[in-house]
């Protein structure tokens, strides 16, 4: 492997850096003279990767226009958003944490975003509006051959599926990346960490940083000391880079920067599981508001399915044209026999216990078990559907997601549908490569 | 309620005291002729109940050879049954810790039993030779209303199902009812003290007796403070009479008293769940033997049958001619799909585990959940039969039943057989009354 070779494939070309180049030198041009000729207090800003170098093919290019301070909230916004408008015609607005334009100039993407100016240690306003510290920072710190080793990283993770801090991935973010590369020096010692790395990861190394933010990596933010660049990551995408490192220092190979996560094949076997693939209509929001509603929802259908007795395996979550969440169980159907546990017999209740169950209908008891009360009770419901209808209405899942509840479809099947992506995601899970 | 009407039903009546009186009278005497013609160094005592004054109707007389401590314990056997067979010529030889002859005289069943000579506080040989001890101390404290007192709680008990020592009863020797009302003072005061008692029992009370122990009920022996009288009670025996304590107190009734446990109502209605009925044959040996080796194959059966997921509800367990186990479990064949949980990510085997299962066959991955490594693999044997006979071969069972465990028998049904009596206490199985 000759990571030279992979450097080629994933840094953009000469002809391709000089467009964006252009694309950067036009643009920032044309918002200076717009500012300028309406009496703008504000300044164009290139941030994000391509400023600091560290930016894979086809990046996109993110241009800040930089506000004074002076102005309101909706008044940076309506402004930011005329100018985005004017430089890029056929831009649409997005909406982060302030609504912003993204359009194509000379075939690139590019986001025109505003925010306030902020000098560092500020109390900040918003997350967008530290971009730019941390734009600079990077600037200030890295090397040349560092933009190099931050590029095999971000491709590393991009093909481990890892790379990305919004809640769909919960992995790495670009600026964490940067920070990894700054920390350890090159991707390799970056690979060598992960590999041997037990436990939560933290930098600088200091154990009690855990106690102050309770998160499974704990990155310090150099441009900030009070907040964790890394909170974003999740448990589950850090243990993925512990393990793809080891595997890949134990053999190593140019796959493992493809910058796109393989299909994986998808498994075959029978077994002879129950399925349950509940979707809603997807709700007019972003992902990163629809993510922790559909997680949430399947948090709460696992923990349903669990307490009532389907035996759930494992779940995946798919945000497309609808919010999908597959479950597989396995069963899909009750015995009739529940055993319901009373109180204790020196409980004050054991009296009330054993008087109102002489008197019902019951397959069995009350009888004592060890220091208890139990009888055996006859389930009304033991269809998986049935069950959960009944059991989600005493939950809220989310003010989008509660709006769309009626509409909550359950298909229960034995046979996986692999003409599915949820079912292919699913039945393809295992560690790559 | 007239618990006068109570006693006159459950003690003897004058006719069938006279009866008892003349069968002790000539047996003793008869006893004591023998071993003076013999030159034997021993006499004749009577002890248990009937010397006590707290029998029941129907009673057994045990009356005991108390032999001289020079006496080797072989000696002393032989002796003790050589008189036995000459005073109840049809009497047979049954083995507690010491050989006996029990028969009958008169139509009165009586055990004829040797032990030794023990002055109180001596370190005792047998819970046998303990005996006469207890019956001398019972004698000496208990004043005559007391005896029907006593009466009464054995009855109580009888009818709960909780008399005896025995493995197979686990509850409370007549020893214990006795100890218990000279605390109390009456039958109902015990009573209301098991209606009002939480957590174990001491007696004296005093809680460091538990940490002495380690027993769900603590009954310090008045002729010997280092034992515990009531450490057959088991926490399932003094739960019942807990129970039963209350709901005698709130609807008091002859019933309680009827000395025989009812035949319970089988219950009916669709369990919709798997029996299996595990039996051997019996070996041959007393009831105390086999017991515990039964409930430890049943603890064996339910722990497995647990980890395998076969979900068990409940268990029985019977000894007559054969040995009878029967579990209910929610299901009697498992899904295909097993999930194998594999080493956390950071730990040293993650490697292994992951190659390993790289090259085998599987239903899917390894794949990562949180910060371990998992994979589907799929269950060579999925039938309860099979999984038990193959789960079993890795315990011991106990020494008679291990000798047995080829001709373990296994029968699965989801209908359970009324016309078997484990089935029927099983289904019948609910607090009385």
């Amino acid at each position: 492997m000759n990571l030279d070779l992979v450097l080629a494939s994933i840094r953009p070309d000469r002809e391709e850096q000089a467009t964006i180049d252009r694309v950067v030198r036009e643009l920032t041009s044309r918002i200076s003279d717009i500012l300028k000729r309406d009496g703008i207090k504000a300044e164009p800003r290139l941030v994000g990767s391509v400023s600091k170098g560290t930016h894979l093919k086809d990046a996109d290019i993110d241009i800040f226009i930089v506000f004074s301070r002076e102005y309101r909230e909706w008044e940076m916004e309506s402004m930011g958003l005329r100018v985005g408008h004017e430089v890029l015609p056929e831009g649409q607005e997005k909406y982060a944490e302030h609504p912003y334009v993204s359009g194509r100039y000379l075939g690139r993407k590019v986001d025109i975003v505003p925010c306030y100016q902020i000098p560092p240690g500020t109390s900040i306003i918003s997350s967008v509006d530290r971009t730019p510290l941390h734009t600079e920072y990077v600037k200030d710190h890295i090397t040349d051959v560092q933009r190099d080793e931050v590029r095999l990283l971000k491709a590393f993770m991009k093909t481990a599926g890892v790379y990305g801090s919004e809640v769909k991935v919960s992995g790495f973010s670009g600026y964490v990346c940067e920070l990894l590369v700054l920390n350890f020096g090159t991707f390799m010692e970056t690979i060598r960490y992960f590999s041997t790395l037990t436990g939560p990861l933290t930098i600088p190394e200091d154990r009690e940083l855990l106690s102050q933010f309770d998160a499974p990596a704990v990155i310090i933010d150099p441009t900030d000391p009070g907040r964790n660049a890394g909170a974003a990551i999740s448990l589950e995408s850090l243990s993925k880079m512990k393990m793809l490192s080891k595997i890949f220092l134990s053999s190593p190979s140019e796959k493992f920067f493809s910058m796109v996560q393989p299909e994986g094949e998808i498994f075959g076997g029978s077994r002879d599981s129950t399925f349950a693939l509940f979707t809603l209509p997807r709700p007019d929001e972003i992902d990163d508001v629809i993510y922790p509603q559909a997680v949430r929802l399947r948090n709460i259908l696992m923990g349903l399915l669990s307490r009532e007795g389907f035996l759930p395996i494992d779940s995946e979550v798919l945000v497309n044209e609808r919010v999908q969440i597959l479950v597989e169980c396995e069963r899909g159907t009750l015995p009739r026999i529940k055993v319901h546990e009373g109180p204790p017999v020196d409980s004050k209740n054991a009296m009330d216990f054993y008087a109102k169950w002489k008197g019902r209908r019951r397959l069995r008891g009350p009888y004592i078990r060890g220091n208890r009360l139990y009888v055996d009770v006859e389930r009304s419901e033991v269809g998986l559907e049935e069950v959960v209808r009944n059991g989600l209405r005493q939950y809220n899942i989310g003010a989008h997601l509660n709006r769309l509840r009626d509409s909550l479809e359950i298909i229960i099947t034995a046979e996986p549908d692999s003409g599915m992506e949820i079912f292919r995601k699913y039945l393809s899970r295992q560690i790559w490569p």
